[in-house]
């Protein structure tokens, strides 16, 4: 543990420090390392920096704080990552449930995508989906959907992470006509974003039944060329796979492979069927997997083996999908799903524990931005994305193991402070930046036309 | 929809009906016909009673109430029924995680109950399992374990119904030395509580593998001659069955087949192993089913499968168990996983739907209970156990069905009134016949001597 006492420059010892924030939890986990919790320990945040991680006393000495918040009873955590979602389809949350995967994509979303989506409902949706998000403690989100470039803005506005995986399919939709301008309006959103601190650009291709080879080639060259990562909808369930070996001869992993996609810039999610050789091939080239276990089981999509995974190497991530198909964006019960269904695919019930989905929802999610160096962890000289849960409810009382508390029984309305970039987005449970009765009103208003 | 507009009594179309309470909704959910959702319907409670369901101009004009609640956003339905857990368990949440059923049980909990369990151990893990049930919706229980009369006057105290399967087991614990004082103290118990209007008595022989034919002989005569439930962990995983088979030659449900066990007074808790011809057997003799997915699934037991159960017309009940292996006792949160498990099961994203899984959570509890005319339904002349959720939140908006909202969005904590008996239990949210802080402070005392 020494190293978490550690000060972040030279004077750190010495009075005289400065932050904005001084926090003391009850338990500090800073998944630097797996099974590490940490009493009597504080963390200072500077601007948008973690500029101490230490023993209370000595940080109560060393530094100066504007506010210093005492969580009695809370556990302190690096933000959750959602490494896939849909933010605006928060609005058809509920729209069609207890339908399989292709009826309910082609016989109810996509039609009533077509018939309503526009840039009004999508800063409507992704407002009402961020707001959940922070409310439940997720810091940074991967969102593929149309006109993402209003994603962006509602998420600047509100505070929070985004990777923003512009979608490309073969077919016309109301954000892009072929191909080459879903292709291109990706570029471009990149060269917006680039410089930007809290959005990345990602090439959003919907799944591979829906985009043909030469827009896979080439956005797989792009994606070289910008460096940024490719998300992509793969081995959902095992429909697909039926359909692509009939067609193409192969499974959709190995057009993939020989298409050159497979790198460390590609994330795939779902991957309910995976054979052996699969997992290997996707384990050697670096490939982030996505695994959405809620969404998965209410589709019937099938089972995502996540020890295997997890025992090959795999980055494994966490995502709620989007909440038309979970119905909840909420990342505090999905590490919960996680563990739940984990064990069931295994059949063991060591499997996929406690701390394995919370490496999947933090540490894992980080990887897969490209940002292990920056987020994920607490730890001194990172960004400051943070959450703290109280643990201090009946439904979470007693604690014998704050982690297995947080997986096992937390729910999300107990995250009650979250720091996105150093700022307070929530506060005793309260959104700071974003109007709650507000993003209600107009979620009704959209339902009522809708529905 | 004619059946509910209709008054207690033949006065009850004139002025003067008098209620205890007068609660207006947004839709009210009386679960007496699977799919009906009431809007601008009201209803009445006077002393323990429903006295009245109808449209809410004319109740608002023929009753004359004590209280008249306007809940906007709300869903007003039958308390939620929580067919099978160990209350007192509550004490040991978390304390054992990520572990498989037999070392689980051989290896961690049945040596801290060795150690730790008493009458005091039992009413503090009772009361704080009681405030988390009440806190999310459940107006009865069905709890196996030791000194149940203890968890009789907690219950009492808390204002909450509940079914006693007082434990039979074939060796030696804190409660009894053997199988006789097991079962002489279960037909006292009953003796005590079988006027009683809040608490019945159950036989709860823990297992097959755990009580031999004798006492299971003597508990199916005894149980028939009382007229009260016989409650069962029974084929919980395929360790069990495989054992079973080795030691007696036969699968346990047939051994309990043999013994005379199977009737309409049997309730068979897990049954995630379940062959067709089973299924059918079980059907025909009346038997319910308690599930408990996220007890299951955390042990690694197997997937039960719902659907086909419920195929057969068999009275599927649903429960948490104890907090030692879900780790929470929240029916919202579990009816969702019975969604979501069941689907998996199947394969059929259309299986165990969100009204299967609420009839099982409410009308087929009272069932198993033999309650059926008194509880699970809105109706009048029922006993008024109800509870109202807010769906005016960030998660559970829009709202295009509010009975997927409830069951696929909403957390347990947007329960916001609950009434048993007719008496109001929880009040915006806050429990009304227990203090929360003494709760924790004693789970929290219990935890630091065990842990």
């Amino acid at each position: 543990m020494e190293n978490h006492t550690i000060m972040s420059n030279s004077e750190s010892s010495s009075e005289g420090l400065e932050a904005d924030f001084l926090i003391h939890p009850e338990w500090l986990v800073p998944m630097s390392e797996k099974g590490l919790i940490l009493s009597d320990h504080s963390l200072a945040i500077l601007d948008n920096k973690i500029v101490a991680i230490g023993d209370t006393n000595s940080l109560k000495q060393s530094i100066s704080a504007r506010r210093e918040i005492m969580l009695q009873n809370h556990l302190l955590m690096p933000g959750l990552i959602n490494s896939h979602g849909h933010s605006p389809m928060a609005l058809l949350r509920g729209f069609a449930d207890d339908i399989p995967l292709r009826p309910w994509l082609e016989e109810k979303i996509w039609p009533a995508e077509g018939r309503w989506v526009s840039e009004e409902f999508v800063r409507d949706g992704a407002a009402l989906a961020i707001a959940e998000m922070l409310r439940s403690g997720t810091t940074a989100f991967t969102d593929m959907y149309f006109f993402p470039d209003e994603v962006a803005k509602v998420a600047l506005k509100a505070n929070i992470r985004a990777l923003l995986a512009a979608p490309v399919l073969d077919f016309p939709t109301v954000w892009a006509q072929d191909a080459d301008e879903y292709i291109r309006k990706t570029t471009d959103l990149n060269d917006r974003y680039k410089n930007n601190n809290l959005i990345q650009v990602a090439f959003g291709p919907h799944a591979p039944y829906t985009v043909s080879d030469e827009p896979l080639r080439h956005i797989s060259t792009l994606a070289n060329e910008l460096d940024i990562p490719i998300h992509i909808h793969v081995h959902e369930n095992s429909a697909e796979i039926e359909e692509a070996v009939a067609k193409a001869g192969m499974r959709p992993l190995q057009r993939l492979n020989e298409l050159g996609l497979l790198s460390q810039l590609l994330q795939c999610v779902h991957a309910t069927q995976l054979q052996q050789e699969e997992i290997d091939m996707l384990a050697a080239a670096g490939v982030s997997i996505v695994h959405c276990p809620a969404s998965n089981a209410k589709l019937a999509s099938g089972l995502c083996q996540t020890q295997a995974i997890l025992d090959a190497g795999i980055n494994l991530c966490l995502g709620t999908d989007g909440a038309a198909s979970n119905n909840e964006l909420n990342m505090i019960n999905e590490m919960r799903m996680a563990a739940l269904f984990g064990k069931g695919a295994a059949d063991k019930a060591g499997a996929t524990s406690a701390w394995d989905v919370l490496q999947m929802a933090t540490v894992n999610g980080a990887r897969a931005l490209g940002k292990e160096d920056m987020l994920g962890t607490l730890e001194t000289g990172k960004l400051a994305d943070c959450i703290a849960i109280d643990l201090g409810q009946i439904n979470t009382q007693p604690v014998y193991d704050p982690v297995s508390t947080l997986v096992y029984s937390a729910q999300g309305h107990q995250v009650s402070y979250v720091w996105v970039d150093g700022k307070l987005n929530l506060e005793k449970g309260e959104l700071t930046m974003l109007d709650s009765s507000e993003l209600i009103a107009n979620a009704s208003a959209w339902a009522k036309k809708i529905g």
